[in-house]
């Protein structure tokens, strides 16, 4: 198969698929902005380290310093040597330090300080009306803007809208976008696999909170490339300032907004700020653990995406999550009219005033071609559960003395070439004992098929589970059926 | 295919299926008794010539008098030369002669007279109790009896309920039940020809009403065995005394019941008699006319019956008729539990109380082929509209020479052994850009199947719709899909 034919180099495509051969340099925050929700893994090594590494990188034996697949590589063969901490059993003793306390104060402890404070002070109407805004301000930013115009770049969108993504997508308090499109990528590369940071075959717990409130594996650690998002400034800027960026959008707005606008602070805080804030997170989460678990698989049924209206309904519209792993760039993920999918309409709607273009959509042939391919699964599966009557090839081969010898007494008759023991189905026969009885012995192949009856296709599977033998020399037909509409469309007499 | 193997004789079976070779004499009963309903075509002949024709039958040459066959031929021969009334068209001078009166008076006026007397006199409650009784004991009487008790003999019962049958069906005044169960065999296995009584080609109206509303061409008559019926002395009683029966279960009973009980004679007589009896009438009637108009087709889509819920409604469970037409000796009609069915449930508590026997039902394993032979059939419709790209078999060959020329500027690749071009999909790749781009001119078999990425169905689904040449002593697979698999299951390197 070589000679002068080129083979892809799959190393060099895979460093190319994990981004590690750039000269884009990665942009990263530093400190505390660059660890939150879970930034850490990726921005472990300076800027200008990786920078200075991807240049390498398709050629790593003559690297000066090392590139990101060499450091993953020692990551892993360090914690061949001592265990990591994720491997340890959680005791007494370290139970802390299977915990990622940056996230668990960001998705539940602040959260239930607010829930509690909520509990003494009830919500006036303009503040929750402030919240519900907000949350669909930040939802839709997170699912129109983080998901399906960054991680899967199914359109592209003009400047305003991508800062108003940046700006209240920070505001849901979910990491940034060069993070969260990072981490994505490998979610739909690895999906189901440990490589994959949410795996849902780790359990729906782990899915949805659990992969982010404790310590991974580095020898799980994957990457995707994100030069394209590294490319926008709008992201670079975005990561860069996250910290501020996503304080100010998610708690300091709503305070002011309620404060200033009503004399609400301390309800634009709780209200507008932590528990909007804590809705979007849920919602978002279900699209890793509920997505996963809850629905219907119409396009694949190997790997754990589902499709289910009840999560769509939650997360303005990722429910249809098994279409979505199918035709990830595709910027619907519902089809049907019926099916909810505002982040669809939303991106529509930025199509028709000019703001958004390029809208990416799988043809309709290749997805209804999924659609009948996995029916054709189920089907096939159902067909192995039943008896289908013996194999024309299994049976016996009977001459003609043989069939005649041994008919009367066992009560065989021949159709089709084939012969078959109708003894226990005389009694049962809707179109009564007598015509079966006076057809053994004998060839009733037209009579079968139409010179009496033409049978229905119940008739013709029944038929087949009464074989027994071939008839040497017969006309043998192993589809009955076919055969009868023959005879009826006078191809044969 | 002859020599020692005997065929079965097509026209003595046609015989046996027409019962026209019975010894056992066709009970007839004579005048007004014998023409209601239809009978008519039925007992033209006088009980002694049929069943001395009958036992000819087998040997038509040598028969003094005329078999029921060769009567049939002989109103063919007939109606060659001169036209018969159904062949010619309705004219003004002539509409009378199409119009069945007797069904007309039995099925249209009483009603209408019924309706017309009722709106002047309404009904007590008690009286109305006493006609839904009556509405219940006669429907079931046609559903349980006429129908799947003699017409299908799905299953065996006791003397009492064999007469009760007879008594009530004789009150929903739709002809004995040997005229009923000849017709209804006629239907079954003349199903959409000329020869079905009720034939659903010709309209909902025709196959309701309008078939015993006119006079049927003499040329279109079918005969079914009913030998069985007739060794019934229940039926044959029935039958003898129809006219009796029918004008007192129909309304004299209603009337003396609610006359005597609480003095509302005339209001027994109107509801309890003649607008119950419409009502089973036109819900019989349904079973011919909505039954094979409105529904799904689970079994069979070659033919017109059909499976709907208000079918079944209004027909005490004979909706699901697609089912029924396929397995007609099946005591149910419907199979799911929340089918409406109350004439199997009257059946089954039937044979728990020991009144019943031998219920019928087809097995399991033929009802579910049927159901997965028709799900296939509609699947194998959807795939023929779609594009499933080009056949490896119709693809040119070309050499490695060939492809290296081309590769880089059409912007070709190869995968499993078939040239792919790839140029219009490279922005469209879900996976970037790069890859693909960096795969142009190579063999990238192993990196689109799991080395780099393992694909999704609808990825290979893709794959195929670019196929645009086949490679010269190459490893060709045109389930790429398939090949994967292998890959993953480490069942090739
Ligand atoms: C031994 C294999 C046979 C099987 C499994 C079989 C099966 C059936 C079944 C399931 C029906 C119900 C209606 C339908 O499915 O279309 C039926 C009806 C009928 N069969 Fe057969 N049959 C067999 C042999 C025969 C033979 C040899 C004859 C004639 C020579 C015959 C004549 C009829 C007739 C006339 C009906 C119509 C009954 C009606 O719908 O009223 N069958 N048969
Ligand atoms: C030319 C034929 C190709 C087609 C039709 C194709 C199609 C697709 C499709 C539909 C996806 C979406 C996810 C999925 O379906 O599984 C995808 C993703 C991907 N493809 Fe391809 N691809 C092609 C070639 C390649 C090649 C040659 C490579 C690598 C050398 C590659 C690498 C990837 C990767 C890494 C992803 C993952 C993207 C993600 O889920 O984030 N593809 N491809
Ligand atoms: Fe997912
Ligand atoms: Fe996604
Ligand atoms: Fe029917
Ligand atoms: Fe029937």
């Amino acid at each position: 198969m070589s000679d002068n034919l080129e083979v892809v180099d799959i190393t060099k495509l895979n460093a190319l698929a994990a981004g590690t051969n750039k000269r884009t340099p990665r942009v990263v925050a530093a400190g505390l902005g660059g660890k939150l929700m879970g930034t850490k893994g990726l921005v472990n090594v300076t800027a200008e380290q990786i920078a200075d590494d991807s240049v390498k990188a398709m050629d790593t034996k003559n690297a000066k310093s090392m590139t990101l697949a060499e450091k993953d590589e020692l990551d892993k063969q360090k914690y061949l040597k001592i265990q990591h901490i994720s491997e340890k059993p959680w005791t007494l003793s370290n139970w802390y330090q299977h915990i990622n306390w940056l996230n668990m104060i960001l998705v539940v402890v602040i959260p239930v300080y607010g829930f509690v404070s909520a509990i003494r002070y009830p919500p006036l109407w303009k503040t929750t009306l402030l919240g519900l805004v907000l949350y669909v301000f930040s939802g839709i930013s997170i699912t129109a803007g983080y998901h399906r115009l960054y991680a899967h770049k199914s359109y592209d969108a003009a400047l305003p809208v991508r800062l108003f993504f940046a700006l209240f997508g920070a505001g849901a308090v979910e990491g940034s976008i060069k993070w969260w499109g990072h981490s994505h990528r490998v979610h739909h590369r690895y999906t189901d696999t440990p490589r994959d940071p949410y795996d849902a075959r780790q359990g729906f717990w782990y899915s949805h909170m659990g992969w982010m409130l404790s310590i991974p594996n580095p020898k799980n650690r994957a990457r995707a490339d994100i030069s394209d998002l590294t490319s926008d400034w709008v992201v670079n800027f975005q990561h860069r300032h996250y910290l501020t960026l996503m304080v100010f959008m998610a708690l300091v707005l709503p305070t002011l907004i309620a404060g200033l606008g009503w004399g609400d602070y301390w309800g634009g805080f709780i209200y507008g700020g932590i528990l909007k804030t804590f809705v979007i997170q849920q919602a978002t989460f279900c699209v890793n653990s509920l997505a996963h678990w809850i629905g219907i698989q119409p396009f694949d049924d190997r790997r754990t995406p589902r499709d289910h209206a009840v999560t769509a309904f939650v997360t303005f519209g990722e429910g249809y999550h098994n279409f979505h792993h199918e035709f990830p760039s595709d910027y619907r993920n519902a089809l049907k009219w019926y099916q909810y999918d505002p982040t669809k309409i939303t991106i529509w709607f930025l199509s028709k005033i000019g703001l958004a273009w390029n809208l990416k959509t799988f043809s309709q042939n290749a997805i209804e071609q999924g659609l009948i391919q996995q029916e054709q699964k189920k089907l096939d599966l159902m067909k192995a559960k039943l008896n289908w009557g013996s194999q024309v090839s299994e049976l016996p081969v009977w001459d003609r003395e043989e069939f005649n010898t041994r008919a009367k007494k066992e009560g065989l008759l021949i159709i089709a070439g084939i012969i078959h023991n109708v003894s226990k189905f005389i009694k049962e026969h809707p179109g009564g004992q007598a015509l079966v009885r006076a057809s053994i012995g004998k060839d009733a192949t037209k009579a079968f098929n139409g010179a009496v009856y033409a049978h229905s296709n119940a008739a013709h599977n029944l038929l087949s589970s009464m074989r027994v033998a071939v008839l040497q020399d017969g006309d043998v037909r192993s589809n009955t059926f076919d055969l009868q509409q023959e005879y009826l469309d006078k191809k044969i007499e």
